[in-house]
């Protein structure tokens, strides 16, 4: 690759037990920011995922981090602001090696003009969740969300099996795509609307979808035979989904489970109005976006008709987290917050007893490191279904990507219990070296997104961003090795705060300390933030784990 | 006092030696919540200053609040959102003894709509800047920043000295009750318009202002007096601003500075419409909200456009930090702008250098502790013209409210050298007991605010608000004993964001390692904040004091 002349290498995260660096927990550090280049989509622009989601703010600042963490000693604290190396202050040793805070902007500026206005003098950086937190593993993340989502309503609507049942949705771009492979992980039929073909070929070549067609009927076809005997299968169909939900609808065929993951959020980026051909849409919004943005409201206004209709028919309709519902709300569909979003439909539940997507890397690359944890889990957690099953079927489905990487839903004590016993795994040299331990920020006390992560709070708390906050002055309390706060840029501006926490298990004595704190913290925070705003299950947490609640 | 039934003894700073917590860290911010609360204005709604800015949420919060602070360890942390406290957590001797996130709300629903509403339904809190962080010293801070304005803008425009000038202001509120004392500290003769007669009476009882007045004929008669020989007065006109500066217009009078501390930032309890009594406000307020705050931005726009004026004749004209200017925009006062804010034009060169406005406590209460550190700055710190000037200022003319407190100006490096100092002599007996050390949000690191404090940064970062939150977690990870941060409420919603730190000297060696490391630290990532935005002042401190920056 060369960059203004100069020749880079392909970044991938360095493997082995070698040190670059001073110290594991600063090498760590160092090979998560590699690692989310290596699995990212544009390395050449730093960028990671979704377009606009990056790693450091530019290539001076990523050499500027790099040399940094090299040199770090293990009582010093590199700060970062948006993606750009500040300097180095001596802390202590149970302080974070990085601090952070990424795209953050005081609320009355924060719109994505002013973002992009920022952007374009290199004064900020959009760092999606864990883009710039250097926490991203690849696509495991997003096909266990959609797995989770897809076991929780089968959990709750279907005595707990999917199989026999049909999932209608749209989308196969870069999180859109995993969703047939989750659909087959639950054992149902799920058909998938594409306007993009080479979106279909893409997801049938990578293993993630089994069928391709142009054909409805073809497509309705393998689904009712293989929903008939009860079997999976994934279906691909070329075409919009603006024309496919409405034409169900006519046809009087209700699915049982709808939702869309098109990037309905961007009228001029994401969603393919009725009618337009790929081609159609760069050439109409080159000269006329306006018009493209209009068609494009227009056609989500009718997609998300069609899946009220279905909702009254009785399917379980849910928004996937794309916007979709606001996009057909501003056109006049004025129901359309009568569809439930996922997380606090399904998720919130979790939530509340700080049930949520836990993550760990091994370090050096050996994939044995994985498997042994896997095994080890299945082992002591088998009271946590909802980890022990994604283990198996992460173990059946879904490749590595760079460093190799497992996610698992765990709770308050359950992640420091898994923690400790992989640092002791470090230590006695049952694994081959140090593993990373992080969460998305999609968890429990580390986000604040009103239309997202806290809809309808019990107590109309929704937009208070007070918790993310606490949650990484917590974590800088509570020896993390890694803490940060982002907020949201470009279409997301304005829209969400939320943190994330890094802790490196190195084998030490100082990491069964560390771990112990920071994870416990983190967790405890999330049940407390659940439990202020009224929810039962995490005042029963609380009760369960002893958790120090001040009652007023 | 009653509350809901339930008698309440007055709320005093405990005094003495005596302990009523664990140690005299938890003791000494218990101290400082209660000082706060005995230099408030309004206690039996736990309002500190500015109508909305509180101590605590509510009187339950406040209970659980001392509760928790007389039962926590050494080595637990207490979490506080918007005012209430959440919960105990442990973490270690060297994280913060409590951290607070007060009034954060994400960017699009960072309104004083929105707030209001979460206020109403108990879920927030405003704890302006010092208030929440129970950093309040009553009238000296707000004393010596007002001063320090007049002082820099005598050096920069009047050869030092405003003998024989004369300053025009508005509003003697908690805040701008500063303003007549500051006036006559630099010598000058200075007219504050306040629609509020026992303001006035009150300041006058204070021994802030000197001379009362409904006349403005009587008033100007005054003034001129004192002006035309050089000597210093304070006059307290009872009249609107809104009407007596556009009369000095109308009448073609020209003060020599002009600025105005009316509670603008706030149409609805903040600004006095011109024509309205104080009962009309209440009145009009309660039934037709919206016209209260049109008839206040109108009114503050013919304020601002007599301002204006007053600027255009020559006049030095300021906003002093109550948003005016914005009102006035708002309402079409389209060159609102051109009125400079006191930060940029007067402070920014200090800023840039860390020097900013420190603050100790004598948590025994014993006012010798004070006169002991004065004597010693004064010996030590000759080169330090900012602070032993104001320190012997003070001496004479600041009477000392609540638990005896000092400010000074002091830079990176200086105040860990004063507090390692100040500690010595806690440890040695010299002082009678522990010390507090905090600061003004307003501080180099520690606060975005485009219209106050970043307005026209050099490289147009204005809004970013990363650093201060960065400023908060590297206080965490830098042994603060309370770390917190503030965005704005009630009329500052959406408009700006701060954190703050406060740190006990306890004459331990444990505290001498927190004060410096947070000490140095703090004021570190001020000077790396304006050198990140073109500062020269920044660039050379940094040279000088070693400061490690990362230069890309
Ligand atoms: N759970 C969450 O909160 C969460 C997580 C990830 C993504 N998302 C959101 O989900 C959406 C999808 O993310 P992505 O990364 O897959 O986006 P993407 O842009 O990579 O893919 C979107 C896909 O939709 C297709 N498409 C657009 N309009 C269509 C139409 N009318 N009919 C059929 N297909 C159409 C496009 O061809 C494209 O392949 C985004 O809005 C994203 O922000 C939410
Ligand atoms: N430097 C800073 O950034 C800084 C520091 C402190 C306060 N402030 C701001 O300064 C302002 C004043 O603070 P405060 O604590 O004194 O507020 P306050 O509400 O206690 O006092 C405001 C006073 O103004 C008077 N007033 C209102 N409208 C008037 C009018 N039209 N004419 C004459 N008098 C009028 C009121 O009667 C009241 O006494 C606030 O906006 C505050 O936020 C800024």
């Amino acid at each position: 690759m060369i960059i203004g002349g100069v020749k880079l290498e392909q970044i991938t995260a360095f493997r082995g037990t070698q040190l670059r660096c001073k110290g594991w927990r600063q090498e760590a550090l160092l090979r998560m920011l590699e690692n989310v280049l290596e699995n990212g989509e544009n390395q050449k622009e730093l960028v990671v995922y979704a377009a606009l989601g990056k790693a450091a703010r530019n290539w001076d600042a990523y050499h500027g981090i790099v040399e940094a963490l090299r040199n770090i000693e293990e009582d010093e604290t590199l700060v970062i602001q948006s993606g750009k190396p500040i300097g180095i202050l001596k802390t202590h040793a149970f302080a974070p090696l990085v601090i952070m805070a990424n795209c953050n902007i005081v609320g009355k500026w924060a719109t994505s003009d002013y973002f992009y206005e920022l952007q374009e003098k290199g004064l900020i950086m959009w760092g999606g969740l864990t883009a710039a937190a250097w926490q991203y593993i690849g696509s495991q993340g997003v096909i266990q969300g959609t797995y989770e989502i897809f076991a929780a309503i089968a959990e709750k609507h279907f005595n707990g099996s999917l199989a026999g049942k049909f999932i209608l949705t749209a989308g196969l771009g870069g999180m859109g795509g995993a969703q047939p492979l989750a659909g087959v992980m639950v054992d149902a039929a799920i058909l998938v609307v594409e306007m993009d073909e080479a979106r279909v070929d893409k997801r049938i070549s990578d293993g993630y979808l089994q069928k391709k067609t142009h054909d409805l009927d073809e497509a309705l076809a393998w689904i009712e035979e293989a929903a008939s005997k009860g079997e999976s299968v994934s279906v691909g169909l070329v075409g919009n989904a603006a024309d496919i939900y409405p034409e169900l609808v006519k046809r009087d065929i209700t699915p049982d489970i709808v939702t869309d993951q098109t990037s309905a959020h961007d009228l001029l980026y994401g969603y393919i109005p009725s009618n337009y051909t790929l081609d159609d849409v760069k050439r109409v919004r080159d000269i006329h976006p306006n018009k493209l943005e209009q068609d494009a409201r227009a056609s989500i206004a009718l997609e998300v008709a069609a899946m009220l209709t279905f909702k009254n028919r009785g399917a379980i309709v849910f928004d996937n987290g794309n916007n979709i519902r606001t996009q057909a709300y501003e056109y006049g569909v004025k129901n359309a917050f009568e569809i439930d979003i996922f997380t606090e439909a399904y998720l919130r539940p979790l939530f509340s007893r700080a049930i949520g997507p836990f993550r760990w890397v091994a370090l050096t690359g050996d994939e044995n490191d994985i498997h042994t944890i896997d095994k080890y889990i299945i082992d002591h957690f088998k009271d946590n279904k909802i980890a022990s099953n994604w283990i198996s079927l992460a173990n059946k489905y879904v490749p590595f990507q760079g460093l190799p990487a497992r996610i698992g839903w765990f709770g308050h004590g359950e992640r420091t219990q898994l923690a400790l016993a992989v640092n002791e795994m470090v230590r006695n040299g049952t694994l081959s070296g140090p593993i990373a331990f992080s969460r998305d920020h999609l968890d429990a006390g580390a986000m604040t997104h009103p239309n997202i992560m806290t809809e309808r709070m019990k107590d109309g708390s929704d937009a208070i961003s007070d918790w993310p906050l606490l949650n990484a002055m917590l974590s800088c309390s509570s020896m993390a090795d890694l803490a940060t706060i982002h907020s949201g840029g470009g279409g997301y501006s304005g829209y969400m705060t939320s943190a994330g926490i890094t802790l490196v298990a190195d084998g030490t004595v100082e990491a069964d300390i560390r771990l112990k704190h920071a994870l416990d913290n983190d967790t405890s925070l999330g049940v407390l933030r659940y439990a202020d705003a009224g929810y039962e299950e995490s005042l029963d947490e609380i009760e369960k784990k002893g958790i120090r609640r001040i009652e007023l």
